[in-house]
């Protein structure tokens, strides 16, 4: 079994051949979303580059046209989905037709639809490789903690706008707040998929939800 | 690559062939240990029979004289987990000679401990199989499910032990409670894993005893 985790395949050189899904620009995206998709389902060290490949007709010794290795392939969809998460978040948390609390919960509802979507089998890409760290290449590490570094960042601003506009106690610390929403929402997901249900990410986060009311009553 | 959740290697039959580790019983709880030790760091995917063979000196042929199928391997691994973790749990929640909180407190520091021995590189083999469920043998997952409802029950007694005391406000759910500690707590295992370090243990413990003092001003 090719994963990407483990065995290399030869590197060509030379001019990419062409193929069925049209510019260089255009395969090496379908690479990427397809790549996003795949490893939200089942991590990375579970999933062949082969896997990757076929799923976009892409032949196998084109690979290294795209990517100068299969870590960059994994660092490029790191990076992607860290992109497209960010911009997830900033639709709900700047969304200032709704009160901050509000918008932290309209994320947390857009995320269970997510994961309804796809009943459940997709999880958190940041999460999965997280858990796999272990067995992953020690590049991941730095820019995946980062990347927990700026959701939490981002929704530590929803939080003291939540204090500014009088929803949440002045005296929170929104900065451990953040943190602990990341920590317990990732293990959410986790249960979620296993347990291929919802209840899970809901005990989460009325859990949290009345950490936040704290000092309130 | 052989890995656990790929390829099956031919199965032999006849006499189990001697080897250095002594009786049949030996061997087996041998690889049983061992497979337990590489599962609590690299989860199930990535890791292959031949490296746990390799480590106990087993020849590679003589596995299925030990266990019928990988995927039997794999749920006698989850099962022996689930009996020594409920036996470290019941070790410190039934410790009377501690209030009910400061027992859960006690589980907590244990358990920090026990990743700091392991440099972070250790987890939670029932949390990393929990994660990889969507490439794992589908009769993984009520296994692995009933194992988290077996620990919350655990907690479940501990806080309610605590609401008889007068440690907690007799009218929260400790229900919820014990469940949401697990669902946090693997995502905290899963953080303090990827940075190697303790915070994300104690940033969601916190959370966790401040939400246990509601009620309480």
């Amino acid at each position: 079994m090719d994963t990407l985790a483990t065995r290399p395949f030869p590197r060509r050189r030379g001019r990419p051949p062409k193929d069925a899904s049209g510019s260089y620009a255009e395969t090496r995206s379908l690479l990427i979303r397809t790549g996003l998709a795949v490893l939200t389902e089942k991590g990375y060290s579970s999933v062949g580059i082969d896997e990757i490949l076929r799923m976009v007709a892409v032949p196998k010794g084109s690979f290294y046209h795209y990517f100068p290795s299969k870590e960059a392939f994994g660092q490029v969809l790191i990076a992607a989905y860290a992109d497209y998460f960010a911009h997830k978040l900033d639709r709900c948390l700047l969304d200032t037709s709704y009160s901050p609390l509000q918008r932290l919960r309209n994320f947390v509802e857009d995320a269970k639809q997510g994961m309804a979507k796809h009943d459940y089998r997709r999880g958190c890409l940041v999460g999965n490789l997280g858990q796999e760290m272990a067995v992953l290449p020690e590049s991941f590490r730095r820019q995946l903690s980062d990347v927990f570094q700026d959701w939490q960042q981002r929704t530590e601003r929803c939080l003291r706008d939540a204090q500014h506009s009088g929803e949440i106690d002045p005296a929170l610390d929104c900065v451990q707040l953040a943190s602990f929403f990341w920590i317990g929402w990732e293990g959410a997901v986790l249960r979620a998929k296993l347990e291929q249900q919802p209840m899970p990410l809901d005990i989460f986060v009325n859990g949290f939800f009345t950490l936040l009311e704290q000092g309130r009553r």
